[in-house]
């Protein structure tokens, strides 16, 4: 939960679940030409939406996608400049709640148009592409350059631990729609609504709890790796509170246009691509989604900071699983449309899969370049299942 | 498989499977007030049973099941001090068979009446409440005094995989019966019960083998926390084998009595209450069978013997997988209805996923608060799950 | 991937994923009568196959499958003997490729006859046989003599680890076919094979990855055991380039002429012996298969050398799963006839209970006797279910 200190015009990541701080000046060089150029996609987007005719929704979708990606670098790095002016309580807080807004945000404006299925691919997919891709990129990476590489076990642990709880979680929906519909009361949607709600109020309080651990009881546990860095003095060169929520706002503003175009044109691109419902969700929308995180995380294995690392996939997978996807369930219902937390049987299984790999991943507290083939391997097995998958009919 | 030490008078608590020497004073004030005043319940469920007119069934489950947990008490305090005066082998072999004494008669009596639906789900039931709910309080309990609990790694890594083992056994007769239903031999009940007979046998043979582990080849590893312990001496204060037996044979007489009433009422009752008969079984009658247990796991945790706490609360899971399951097996013969061991789905989920969380967080010798909640967020979702099942209209 | 080093006379064992080298007069003397005669089942086999009238299909299925068990073990041998003399990284490979090379060509002559399930099975069985009867068996043996038993937890975590990814991989084409099945687009045999032929691919992938972590950047993880034995100087005694040809070639072609005839009669065997399919595949040709790894896995173990024991097995399962299934799916397209990776319930239900069960075992990095009755008390649940499994009447 520590701040990343960069000169003022660097490019910002969401390090929301980090644990360490950057050295700024490397990390502004090798990163701004990679990801920030992509902001000239928010013009060509807006472009593309309202003066191309006939309107090409292939085009619109993609650019909106790559739009999508360096805005949520920007609320990740104006979140966690204001997190540092608001002290170690608040900010982390603050840092925890708005970790993974960008998603949130597509989340919610798919759900405002009843694309139901895609948004439950898509926290699926979050999790896996989290635990999967960027871990694996990451120890691969990292294991490229150094022999093993090491890290705090009790901390990973806890997160493996929390995120075993979360995939039983989102089994259990799907658990009572198979047990239910062979019994003589038979299945109803209504019963399995009020169980996802009952769920997701468990889920939000354990994610409650979860902060209570790594905020106050045991917060000495995620401060190991930051406290020896020599970068602590260029902290001064934070933003202002005046700056932070500046571009908070504008990039949350830009961030929900850029997911209404994205959303309007996901189903005229996806038939125009060929690609099924699960499989944007699951693999594109989450990728786009973790961008982001996907960079700080890979870069920190390479700077043998695999602790950071960790911290920053695993985490992100737990916010997706115990915050955003209870709020979505909760939100569903102002929208009148209320969405239940029944997966289908490949979500199910992708997210097990991704949760017990994790952790006997990151049991023994060390890392090598094969455990990152692993993670790789796996998730292009899941990549390739969800690409030949056929559309599905009906949810669930 | 120590022996409790108390004064005369004091209530009784299982610790078949616990390893440690209670300090008898100020347990017997702690705990007496809370438990042994529902022994009230025993004549006050004999006068509803056989002078109220109409007859309140509900009231008299409600009583009977209250009755159970003291006399359960009483039932494991004798046992372990017969156990004492017989020496280490026989009286450790005592306990490890009579540990469950109390649920081994509800189950049998509940058999008797072909409740067989009950009977299983109360099995599983057990193994979860014991291993989530029970483990669960210990672990937040405790957590909430001591920072970090730490305990023998070894035998409670051979306790979770001996778990693993038996999560398994149960699981195979569910996959037979789902892979037979659908080929040409198709699925019949009387390969369905040789199955289970031959899994049953099984279990009774490793359980054997887990004794022999525990009690002759491997005891120094469970004999750790119990050595420096300075309550020995008060071990003279103990019961006579007379006495010891007198009040197993009127403790259990007394149970199987309640166990009459309680199984009798429980079809009335369960209906009265809108409950169906798995979540009777499952939530309801494995928590009765389990209060003793429950007590003394969780004040082990308080006094940091958490090694003590996990003894009690996976044993007591073992044992009622690989004892008690083959007993009611066995006996059902006797019965002439026989029992297999086909579980529905969602008992075996929620077995496996216990047995998966509790390796989890026992793997690595220590335990904080978070994984208290994180078990409990676990025994939440899995109980409001079988709260909204509707009734299964046949076995499996 | 060292070499054995035994007199020119003596048995060879297939150690391909073996890491020591054995004391060989001692072996020779144990284990010379208890396989090597029976050699003598080849000359038996032949007489059956072409004189006898009417002829035995079932005396000639068990003759043939006798013959195979030492003739498996000479092409391991000679293999071995062939690797040392082309040096560490080649013949590391040359292990790696023809460590269960005797499987393969059975494997591949069913195929080739349109045995489908038989291989499939055969794939599941070798796995859990390696896993659960060749470990367990292990364990048991090397813990009825040494009370604790300790190995290098990292290079049995990574074996581990790969092995579950073996098992998510032979899982997903279930997945898939029970999902498709419910869709609108329905499930298709041509995308099923799709399917399994890029898992097949990336399964191969992986497989290479993990002999460059074995042989190159990590091969002194798998070297401990080896540079301390006193036997290294009996290194001299090693078989000429030619007679290992020689060996290879002659013992290669008798392993394929008895594949030939127990592959052609275990249509009419399995019916006079009224076993099913499935149980065929999964017990008895994987074991004869794997009989020569399960000997010296449990030599070494007795030896107190546990490590090299659980390189044996688990490494001859990764064997079988990332190398031998993938060069089935490839060679079953020469043949016309795509076999796809599409596994039973009981069969991944087998899979994935012996991956987590070696997980839970190895990842301490020590073993007792208990585990050794853990293990082979799961493979008998699971060999009793396959006994009762009704004959399924299309595959999957």
């Amino acid at each position: 939960m520590e701040v990343l200190e960069r000169c003022g015009y660097g490019f910002g990541f969401n390090l929301s679940e980090g644990l360490g701080v950057l050295d700024s000046s490397k990390v502004k060089r090798l990163f701004k030409p990679s990801l920030s150029w992509l902001l000239v996609f928010v013009p060509v987007a807006v472009a593309l939406r309202f003066w191309s005719q006939p309107r090409n929704e292939t085009a619109l979708f993609v650019c909106s996608c790559l739009a999508v990606i360096p805005l949520a670098g920007w609320m990740g790095r104006a979140t966690e400049e204001l997190a540092e002016r608001l002290g170690h309580g608040v900010g982390g807080l603050l840092n925890a709640t708005f970790g993974n807004a960008a998603e949130l945000i597509i989340a919610l404006i798919a759900l405002s148009k009843g694309l139901t299925g895609v948004v439950k691919a898509s926290i699926a997919g979050s999790i896996i592409g989290n635990v999967l891709l960027v871990m694996g990129v990451s120890i691969l990476g990292g294991g490229l350059r150094f022999r093993e590489q090491r890290f705090n076990q009790t901390a990973a642990r806890a997160s493996a631990t929390t995120l075993s709880l979360a995939a039983v979680a989102l089994t259990i929906p799907t658990v009572f729609h198979v047990t239910a519909a062979g019994h003589s009361g038979g299945w109803s949607l209504e019963t399995e609504q009020k169980l996802s709600l009952a769920i997701a109020f468990v889920l939000f309080v354990t994610y409650a709890c979860l902060l209570s651990f790594e905020l106050i009881t045991h917060k000495q546990l995620y401060a190991i790796d930051s406290t020896d860095d020599s970068e602590v003095g260029k902290r001064a060169e934070g933003w202002s509170v005046f700056k932070s929520l500046l571009v908070l706002i504008v990039a949350t503003s830009l961030v929900a246009l850029m997911s209404e175009f994205l959303v309007g044109a996901v189903e005229a691109a996806r038939s125009a691509l060929g690609l099924t419902e699960v499989f944007v969700g699951v693999i594109l929308i989450a990728v786009i989604g973790n961008a982001a995180e996907h960079s700080t995380a890979v870069m920190m294995a390479m700077k043998n900071k695999m602790g950071i690392s960790i911290g920053i996939a695993v985490g992100s997978s737990l916010q997706i699983a115990l915050f955003v996807a209870p709020v979505l369930v909760f939100s569903s219902y102002l929208f009148g449309r209320p969405m239940d937390l029944e997966f289908t049987l490949p979500e199910v299984v992708a997210v097990i899969v991704a949760v017990q790999l994790i952790f006997q991943i990151s049991s023994d507290g060390e890392t090598n370049w094969l455990e990152g083939v692993q993670l790789l391997s796996v998730y292009l097995i899941l990549g390739i299942l969800f690409f030949y998958l056929p559309e599905r009919t009906e949810a669930g």
